[in-house]
């Protein structure tokens, strides 16, 4: 029988001198049904109060009482943080800001990530905790730091620039033929005079700053690998997860994935936003789900969320009664192990004192957000027959943190946003509000077992992934393909000739121009086919192609590119590629892919239900969650405001497992 | 008999070389009624060309003309701007910036307060004058150097900040535990490793940002005190003001007044902004005269005003005719004994140049600012009996410099911005509107003799606070209390347990969520008595409590906490204690202080008056200033358009003074 | 027979590696009918790959290439960015921002241009050029550098700006007295005390921020005539011209060319804007076309523009179809003898890469952009009578960048914005709807031969401007000066008594006061003559004057000064001279100038228009544009929508050349 994991940061460490709180701590615990809890993040300065001075004994203590309460420990590094005697000394380990500044000591996440300095200290205090800890039988997981992010600029941090940009392109001529150096003469004739982007050095020349942050994010990786493989050292067979975060720009999530056992993520949504109906919100916090699913294509855990309400939201807003319940099991729908909190206890003082935790400042058990974080304990109780399971393969949304950023740091042709997650978003709900389970794939993933690949912004394509591409579709695979894709090639150099690059067949169209909108400017279509509607309304970008053998489905409506194709089909081999040619309103992608999905994708729950209940499967499992605040059908059944229901399908049909 | 002063900043030494200027002076201060003028201000390079090289014989033939002329003086020490010499020299006197950047010459008001060098220099001139002038008949007061305010982050600061923690808390565990350091690691060892509060490090820790504000006003009173002294050292019965500012946030104002002989103020309303009636905009400038009679619970001074216009405000408008007249009658209502300008003469060059002035470029007499000025200077002299009297104790609002600063930089419940000014401006004028004499109270003055203690937004109170308010109401006082206060203590560690802290008895009603509103959101709510508005909206923060005792008067309506308090009253002891749960619309407080003022609070005019038409009483004085555009009634009295009655209470009823 | 030049910014260092496409680029061109190419901007890490190691013969078989192929050569100096070997061998060649922090290698247009070590670097390879291409048949111009602009705060810059401060004041006390220093205390006893402006530093003081301005347009202007000499020393007949930019700020343009043989600029009009008509967009063209024709009073080159759309503007939108012929036309029509682009070809990397160009990514022919190059080639050809002729002298807008520093940099009386370009394009464009021929004067120059001249904002005259305004009104001149004119001298102080200076007589007002607007706030006024709007709205600055002997046009309808001039006139001697109080809605002014105009101004094309025909002259050449999107009549020629008709006016009537 498998274990869905329900706890919270705990931080003791805040509370060593007030043993009733320690105590209640405990006993709360077993009334919230919490059986696991992420340990000592934060704690290195009461774990290492001065250098070399280690004070592990209070946490050998908490351990044991956790443990005896039946609580397990996903224990933390602590180097989300360094100790103040340590910033001191070692000033090395201090991050430089872009500016080339040296930061002073403070704030947290803001350490070198190649200081050798700083990856001894972290070293020793690792496995210092990995001796004492690391076999106790709570610990059945890491927590390696804690959000890695950010970047360094100091003479290390270049120095290791060069050196993986050698590695990368072996020659100087390389580079600058990569990044098209020969631009405002900027052509550098030694690794040595290459530094990194600064707001009073280089920032125009695409190239170097996309290899930047690549190399920034292998650098964090390369850190994090430091940090695990010092704690393997002392205990081989340790599990490790880090923290991911919504929409975070600064890391390859599915490279870091990839040295990772778990991946987890900290989901902070700001539910109750004025005008924005709650089925919204949920949406946006699914795709997060699905990505974090995805990175590694199993279970992960949902590490942090709030019971109640943030502190470092514009507007602080607690959930509505039954909201914790409803969010927390939608997490457990799109595959997570897990339900915690950030956090346990609320701190007494600085920055996220105000932080909603399961324990509040008033210390009660009577009040309405532990009352409801005892709920969510009964409810992964009752359905902990779910942990483990996985999700089916229907539909691939192709992400690439790369594209990403050479997407967003491109001058031209809209520099007021392209709105890359907004993007995102329209497709993904087009294909959850049909029922459709959906998965990110990177480039360089197999595409095997997809009905459906979808390319949404997908500007930099690399000479191999559109040779797939082209197989996939070839081979009965259906791709849809918008505006401003296959635009640059992998270091940001556009492609000369076709465009999109080696799709112009496959989709039947060839890019002509590209009409820059305006916010609010809007440009009328009308559908030319059934099924999609009759009109609709382009914006961000109007793409402007010539037909090559494609079938219109919507066209432009005005403007001298009136009949151009603002959607089309195209047959090639066996397969179909659609191509989108603008960004539409938000609820025409329901129908789109309704369209696009005929014959080819079938929803995980094949009944009628009414907007504002989303259903999503686990293995067997088919989760029926009502975000409207007031009942709602879904096929046979009617479910309550907020209620969740988890069905289980069997040959007969569906059984309520809640 | 009393006098009223009349007069402004006056600058000659920026035009010694233009004796017609000089002579023209003395002529229309003659004409304009000017009995003073504040001399000297920003006069050092002048003063002292060359380090030790004195000249003040200039100021000495102007400071003789001016005092044939019966013009008094309010000498100025020179500090709030530094010759170019001193800034060359010795660069530790030019302030250090929190990105730790010492600034090059230039500006004003940007010296280092802890100096030495700078204390010795400043104190050289002030005594320079002090032996000189101090003594001559015409000199009156002393204008401490000139709106003291800023901060300096270089290494003697640094090194004084750490002297004054040491001093307060004693051993650094104490300021760990004060501060709740231990969230994210951020523990000291030692006092050497504490830090000024930098964009570049530590800003989330409210302890310590909490004690550089405080640091910072300490230093910076401890400069004036150096001042001071150095000129009693030579005159020890000199009489010492400074001119505090509007919503000024840097200097605790209460803790300075202590120091200082006299409290005086520059006035720069906004008046005339399209959409807000001008009586609007003088409660707002009334709030802070009142603050400014509160400091010292005496006569102040407006010690700076526009004739006309400013020049730095975003647009600038001239005052409508007739309006320098009431504005200037205003401050007198509440309690100035001068009403002084900013500046006499219009500077011709440099940054204020385009500065509304008694004097304009134009050099005449027969312009509308001059004639206007006249103005001023005859009914200054009808009313001078006024003089020297003061205000009746009837409603205290308290005001806590430590409070805003906490409130302010708190991280949660809404960060887009708490609006503590609107919040007191709020109490101030329902409690203006019903003709209440109102002053500010810090929380460590004593609360006997008056009637009614509001706390607006007063998040922090001290232990000792919490208990002479409970002792207040128990002994027949009235409380206000409203939401968002009694969270914290005095070093930012939130109160466990109950909330607000000490008080929950006494109000009747317990702290339980708070629902942070977006700007524009609102939240219905419905009266449950008689005498408050029917329907009322909550915004800003929409606090919800449980009833412990406390009779509601208004109850939300909507929401899931549609029916918890949103206003409540609670006896307790002899007294009442009012809960007043978000912030209503501004016309709601009128109706809020009816109510809680029925059989406590007494109009100082209590007659009916039209809206527009303000009371204010000093001594036996009775003030009725109509700041509308058209005639307006007052009881038995019809006053035209910007028209000010000032009568004189006497058995038989009123007197017309003016 | 005159020739029209037609051509692009050429960058065939980008693509030494690809024959195959320069081999298309010399095809491409002869299609085009390109005549000329701007070569060698930013090619300066090819030309000197390391320090004294030069790599021309590229560039030599470059150019025979396109001569043979009829090309001509503007040859650029390559100083517009620098290679990486110098900036890291001399630092000092690298720009110092205003915080004085140097900047790293990278971006372009940011070398001091003080530094003797660029000076010598750039005079090396400048004469390099000269020496081998200098008296090649193809080289018909030299572009020096490119963009010239920004400014550089290094020690060897403060250095020289003291020396110029030296040689134009002779001594300190005469620096404190132009800048009003004593203000604040600022006296400088040596130039040495002297900084330039600094956000850290001195930025109040408006003289020392004006002379700095000033400085840097002297600096710049200096560089440039280094660079120029640098290539006369090898050619003597060497013609240089420099491409200047749309309301650059940073240069005064007047002064710069006096030392170039040909003005040229780079224009870059957000055509197709929501909202905003094509024609209005155009007469924003219109106005800098005919700016950079006033700066040297001759036939000037379009240097930049762009075929399709730039990639830097917050939103790209290419032209649409026939507007890239329409408006290449609209420079030709305003006196430029040639249309050029940036760029030829497309870069495939780096920040430019999807800027517009001839020759897009697709390296096709067969696309809109190409073909509509081809359109303007032949159109071009086909007028090619037109070269080298100017304009006739009408009406003059006087134009100074030390008055626009001056103004904007002041504080009050409207800190939000004084829209100094919008009050240009009124005056302006009223001119233009009334088909009148205007230059633009710098107030040094002479105004004989002008009927009308219009000082829109001349806030800052010298005595001596003002005496010839006298003298120019005097003796019949047509004169309109609008509010806040005439208010200081030319070190930005205040002129005393007389405002504006010298001219009360001369206009029949005097200033009394001045209302400052908000945004939207509108003033209310009335006719009170005929053939002006009977009513109009006053906004940004609502002037008082007092009419000493003006008649009056339009008076405020409303608030204290209701019945005061908006709009005067008055005979002065044999003149006639306008006074405008305030700043009124756009389409005031085209009646506005009907009334100015009547007797005084001719149009050029003397026929009834329809509203977005334009009508524009040089010599004998009368151009009619319509920039309605739809036919339009002009005299008796119906346009076509986009249409240009070029007419020689002949002793019977108009003959059409295009």
């Amino acid at each position: 029988m498998g274990v869905l994991y329900h706890g919270a940061d705990y931080n003791p460490d805040q509370w060593l001198t007030r043993p009733e709180i320690l105590e209640q701590d405990i006993d709360f615990m077993k009334k919230a049904g919490v059986n696991c809890v992420s340990l000592g993040i934060f704690a290195w300065a009461t774990l290492e109060p001065s250098e070399g001075n280690y004070n592990l004994d209070w946490m050998e203590e908490i351990i044991d009482k956790l443990w005896a309460a039946g609580v397990h420990i996903d224990l933390a590094t602590p180097s989300g943080a360094r100790p103040a005697w340590m910033a001191e000394k070692y000033p090395e380990v201090r991050r430089v800001n872009a500016d080339r500044i040296r930061q002073l000591f403070g704030e947290r996440h803001n350490h070198c990530y190649t200081s050798p300095v700083y990856r001894e200290k972290v070293c020793a205090i690792n496995q210092m905790l990995a001796s004492r800890f690391g076999r106790h039988p709570a610990v059945i997981m890491w927590h390696i730091s804690n959000e890695y992010g950010g970047e360094c600029h100091c003479e290390l941090c270049q120095k290791a620039f060069r050196k993986w940009l050698k590695e990368k392109y072996g020659t100087i001529d390389a580079v600058n033929k990569a990044w098209n150096a020969k631009f405002w003469s900027h052509e550098y004739r030694d690794f040595d005079q290459i530094e990194s982007p600064a707001p009073h050095g280089e920032h125009s020349v695409h190239g170097l700053k996309l290899d930047w942050k690549r190399f920034v994010s292998y650098q964090t990786i390369d850190f994090m690998k430091w940090e695990r493989d010092c704690i393997r050292e002392i205990v081989p067979e340790a599990k490790v997860c880090v923290n991911m975060m919504y929409h975070y720009d600064g890391i390859d999530y599915f490279e870091q994935a990839k040295d990772i056992d778990l991946a987890s993520w900290d989901s902070y949504p700001t539910w109750h936003k004025p005008g924005e109906p709650l089925w919204e919100t949920a949406l946006d916090t699914a795709l997060m789900h699905d990505l974090y699913y995805s990175v590694k294509k199993q279970p992960f855990w949902l590490m942090e969320s709030t019971p109640s309400y943030t502190n470092w939201q514009r507007v602080s807003k607690p959930k509505r009664p039954g909201v914790q319940l409803l969010t927390s099991l939608q997490a457990i729908a799109h595959g997570s192990d897990s339900v915690m909190y950030f956090q346990w206890r609320q701190s007494q003082g600085a920055s996220e004192k105000f932080h909603g935790a399961v324990v509040s400042h008033d210390c009660r058990e009577d009040n309405r957000v532990f009352r409801e974080t005892c709920d969510v304990g009964a409810a992964l109780k009752a359905m902990a027959e779910v942990a483990g399971t996985g999700k089916e393969k229907q539909a691939a949304i192709v992400m690439d943190w790369s594209n990403k950023w050479a997407l967003e740091d491109s001058q031209g042709p809209r520099n007021i946003g392209m709105g890359f997650w907004q993007e995102m978003q329209r497709h993904y709900n087009g294909l959850a509000q049909n029922g459709v389970s959906i998965d990110f794939v990177h480039p360089q993933e197999a595409l095997d077992g997809y009905k459906l690949v979808v390319c949404p912004l997908v500007y930099m394509m690399s000479e191999e992934f559109t040779l797939r591409l082209r197989e996939y579709v070839k081979n009965g695979g259906t791709l849809v393909v918008t505006y401003w894709s296959g635009v640059v090639n992998e270091t940001d150099l556009v492609w000369l000739y076709d465009s999109p690059h080696n799709l112009t067949d496959v989709l039947g169209v060839r890019r002509l121009e590209v009409d820059g909108m305006f916010d609010g400017e809007k440009r009328a279509c009308r559908a030319v086919c059934a099924g999609l509607p009759e009109t609709a309304q382009g914006s961000v970008l109007c793409e402007v192609a010539a037909l090559e053998g494609a079938t219109p489905l919507m066209v432009y409506d005005e403007e001298f590119y009136a009949g151009a194709p603002a959607v089309s089909v195209n047959e090639f081999g066996e397969g179909k590629a659609y191509y989108v040619a603008t960004r539409f309103e938000k609820d025409f992608y329901k129908a789109l892919y309704k369209t696009v999905g005929e014959g080819v994708l079938e929803s995980v729950y094949p009944y009628e239900t009414e907007e504002g209940v989303l259903a999503t499967r686990r293995g067997e499992y088919v989760f029926l969650q009502n975000f409207n605040d007031h009942p709602a059908k879904a096929g046979e059944w009617t479910l309550e405001k907020y209620q969740t229901l988890v069905l289980k399908q069997t040959q007969d049909g569906y059984e309520k497992v809640f």
